[in-house]
């Protein structure tokens, strides 16, 4: 194996060039078997091979930075950088990350997981580089999707302006998550199937030089020397831009890319090399469905199938069925995606209703003031976006959505803990976020019918709406608990002497097993479903506080400004009442750090929000109160 | 007067064409008498006179859609609708808007505010247009300094996809509010000099057709249709993204406008007319400073200057000398704005440190990942944004900077209430905003004195920092109190015994104030500079709490996780010390609602937060306690 080779940086140099395309070989082999086993993100860093092996060839790590944007296509450089064991722990608790992190390698120069970050993080490690005098090689390593990001405008727009060396490599695979759109998308198409363009250039520049006229044309375009260069480039539009285009090159032809990526090193402004590369290259189930192979869970190699099918629906599951209901019954619903059709579930909406199906891009700004704009028009728009998503668009929420006061619904999946994917991607800041903006409702379902009930409700609420549930499973227990859903109302699932449950979405699930497991030290528990994070349901506290030792607020956010903290202002804005003057309140929340990779039930155990934890942490408090 | 004849949508249409200058002419002398008393936009709205007077001659008000981007060169605009008579009230509270607002007129059909969202909402109302069966007409107008916001690049990117009419009108002064920056500025320019650069592209195709294989040229580039535009139009960066353009054309001849924007019309897609035109044209002093007339107090007509001139420096002053000082003792200190030298205070370390300053546009996303980057590669960046803006950059700093623990510093400049900009503009929703993100921390100045010492602390500190200080005067006050800035630590002002006043930054004046009059009536407050945000200094509070009647905290935010909600929290949690059990806690902050335009003295009264209004609330909660 010449993988066995590889154990630290640069050892891939020490490979005989006739031994690359074995490697490769060899990479791909070993990636496949490792997400087969573990999950992760295959069909990217298949693509990628290839393009990986010629930066590690090319620069010196860890001093020439690498960036990787969104940064789930990095598994080849974790591998060529020393880490290849550690693939057997990928994306587990306290294992490999599924994305660059700094902490993990210094050959990491830069942790990524959200997208369109790398051109100007890029350029930060750039300046740097320049005002501190050193002189290493910065590279960001960016897909044709994040470039509908408009993040990577602004940096475009700003590294046109350097006078020193940045390479920027767009890995084009002509594909987002799912197939790319827009106009960005179709000029890169242009570009890589307009054949013979480099020839037709110089042909076209001689032909010009011995018509009649042609020196006076071409005189008097000398005195305008970027507008000439404008008329004979391809990737005009990154010229136009400042920036220098090179290629399109093929991704998987290493020598080609080394060569390249070493001139493009002695350029002293910002250059974009294109490389063209195939998503899922090498493994046939991931080339033909790259959707699926974009983000997978384990699966048989032979049949590219998944090993654990779904037993039951999830929640993206019920949102996708609950909005193929509404948008039949009313025609003025459409649903918005950033780039995620499948990852939201709005492809049965896609292929139904395609007149009333959006998908933006990777463009969640865009998104949302797209979505304010068709409700100012009338229409009654479905945003469904990831929560850690949904924070690239804070200020377009509380901005363009909510001043106007404009009824647009936001359907906010992968909320709370979502486990292997880390960090950047646990969706924990949502309930905060929203609860700061005025005219923002927030809602969280209990199980998969309260799903649908909240759709119907948002629909006929005429204001910013949002509806918030997590990765995974959907809940499917207490079936006989639904009572209409009314504004700002709570729902009273058990009622109880000692104690209230105050749980937000997912979290009533746990409730009832706290309440459980509390009723056998004799603890009687209320448990409340709060339905509304915002408004919450004041008449409803005040009662389940009266007289109560204990009450309880759960949720799967932060504390800073989620539902514990909204309940606690209430009930100290209501002291004078006496009988809720004593009672104690615990605040089950996320606490204040980032919550890294890991399944998601070791990661809630650790944070204490598992039923037990929570058990214990009241019967201790109980105990205490009752002493 | 022409104008006199205008009081109500479309009336501008009975005007004789032979008119429409002198019109103008008095349009102008009427923003200029009306901002001259007032204050106001006055650069951007002078410059878009006859653009806006086309656009009315050309469309059907309300039927059609105008969308000002920014919204602040909508003056005209207010005029032309019969809101003439409302300009006496300009910016005052509850007179007229200086940015649009459905509520204020069905002429409106977008409230704006923020930078770089009027295509977005434009497309938004196009697709609920055709959705709907509806025929208007629908009309972004931007100018080329928000082209630098990513957001505008998300929205092309989807615009090009278009098979309806959309019109996006580029309002190019090549400024933003100072000098434009970036490769699209450079762009937009060598458009805009490009002489005869229409009639070359005609004479360039004919001399192609003539020559030897000229046909044989052609005919393989009519293959690439597509490709053959890219080569032979101006604007080719918008055609690459799918939109048509028309133009450069003069945004001072009215009727070539409109011919313009009537042929636009019949386009089915999405057409971009970019329309050159003059910030401040028509009054010297405006065209001469760009920059200090883009928004302006009240000024002197004859000479240009400001009616009141400043007797103290205000917050922006002292961040500016206080940032100039560090720069000169430490090299790896840089500063970032977005758009805004003079209104963040770095024109003079602009001046002095070049290399060390960063222009970025109006780009807060990139501005905070590049000063992440920057940070990586060992520089100390100072992002200098106003609190309301750093909004759209929620994501980075939470995922870019926060993550990875980089030590970047975020000076928030107009944090709190800000006046006559309104809704849009008020920067009261950064301490919530930032209290959810782990890893970040916060500080407020109580005095001028106090943000120079903290710029020192946090440049010493190793971590995400964030100072926040709000619009107009630097308080001078309490000079004497200059205890070392020290982590997580507030301030004691001053020990009393029955209340405690815990007040965050600008609020520490109006927490003497208060002090005073509760002091007459013999209520005796300490007064705590809290100085940390986050995080609080729980030391200072469970000794405040014990044993005092009522604690107070004070907060230029809105309460949903803001100050006051992490102190409650904090007591909550600490319940058990029977001393601070029974203290009464009052948050004053801002209620949960936008905030409009107005003097910010009126608007505290109204929100609760002049030192009046707590003392009384104080007053009337302490005497119930006592009784």
């Amino acid at each position: 194996m010449i993988l066995d080779k590889i154990n630290k940086p640069n050892d891939i140099k020490k490979v005989n060039p006739d031994e690359y395309m074995l490697l490769s070989q060899e990479i791909r082999t070993f990636l496949i078997k490792k997400i087969s086993e573990n999950g992760g993100h295959l069909g990217s860093n298949l693509g990628a091979v290839e393009l990986t092996m010629a930066l590690h060839l090319s620069l010196n790590l860890p001093e020439d930075k690498i960036i990787f944007d969104v940064g789930h296509q990095s598994y080849t450089h974790k591998i060529l950088t020393g880490r290849k064991d550690a693939f057997d722990d990928l994306r587990k608790f306290k294992g490999l990350s599924g994305f660059p992190k700094r902490s993990e390698s210094d050959c990491d120069s830069f942790d990524t997981g959200h997208s369109s970050t790398s051109v100007s993080a890029g350029l930060g490690l750039v300046k740097s580089r320049d005002l501190r005098q050193k002189s290493y090689t910065v590279v960001s390593v960016i897909g044709d999707g994040a470039l509908t990001g408009g993040m990577v405008y602004e940096a475009l727009n700003n590294a046109a302006r350097l006078s020193t060396n940045f390479i920027i490599i767009l890995n084009d695979n002509n594909m987002s998550i799912s197939e790319n759109v827009g106009g960005i998308s179709r000029y890169l198409q242009s570009i890589r199937t307009f054949e013979g363009y480099q020839d037709f250039k110089v042909a076209l520049q001689k032909q010009i030089l011995k018509v009649p006229k042609g020196d006076r044309i071409v005189d008097r375009l000398k005195r305008y020397k970027n507008s000439i260069k404008q008329l004979f480039v391809p990737g005009m539009f990154f010229e136009d831009l400042g920036v220098t285009y090179l290629g399109p090159l093929d991704g998987h032809d290493i020598n080609n890319m080394v060569r390249t990526i070493n001139e493009a090193k002695k350029i002293n402004h910002a250059v974009l090399i294109h490389v063209c590369t195939k998503k899922g290259r090498g493994y046939a189930p991931a080339e033909r469905h790259p959707a699926r192979f974009h983000g997978t869970g384990p699966f048989d190699i032979e049949t590219g199938l998944p090993v654990k099918n779904k037993d039951k629906p999830d929640w993206t599951d019920i949102f996708s069925t609950v909005i193929l209901k509404a948008a039949a019954r009313n025609d003025r619903l459409c649903a918005i995606t950033a780039a995620m059709p499948d990852g939201v579930g709005l492809k049965r909406f896609k292929n139904l209703y395609p007149d009333r199906f959006f998908d933006v891009g990777i463009a969640e700004e865009h998104a949302v003031t797209f979505a304010a704009g068709l409700s100012a028009g009338g229409m009654i728009p479905v945003v469904a976006i990831y929560s850690s998503f949904l924070q690239r668009a804070y200020d377009q929420i509380l901005h363009d959505v909510c001043i106007q006061n404009l009824h647009v619904i936001f359907c906010i999946d992968r909320a709370g803990i979502v486990g292997a994917d880390g960090e950047t991607h646990q969706g924990i800041f949502d309930l905060s976020y929203l609860s700061s903006i005025p005219n923002m409702h927030i809602m969280a379902p209990k199980n998969k019918w309260e799903l649908s009930d909240m759709m119907k409700f948002a629909i006929n609420f005429d204001a910013p709406v949002a509806i918030r549930y997590p990765r995974g499973t959907a809940y499917d227990g207490l079936r006989d608990m639904r009572e209409p859903v009314e504004f700002g109302k709570a729902e009273l699932i058990y009622k109880g002497t000692d104690v209230s449950l105050l749980a937000v979405g997912s979290m009533v699930e746990t409730a009832e097993k706290v309440r459980e497991l509390l009723s056998e030290k004799n603890i009687d528990c209320s448990l409340i479903n709060a339905r509304f994070v915002k408004p919450i349901d004041e008449e409803i506290i005040l009662s389940e506080a009266r007289n109560r030792k204990i009450l309880v607020t759960m949720e799967e956010n932060v504390q800073s400004g989620g539902f514990g903290a909204k309940v606690l202002e209430f009930l100290e804005n209501n002291k004078c009442n006496e009988n809720t003057r004593n009672v104690k309140v615990i605040t089950v929340s996320i606490p204040d750090k980032y919550v890294e990779h890991g399944n998601p039930l070791i990661l809630k155990k650790e944070l204490g929000l598992d039923a037990e934890s929570i058990a214990e942490r009241i019967f201790r408090e109980f105990s205490e109160i009752s002493n």
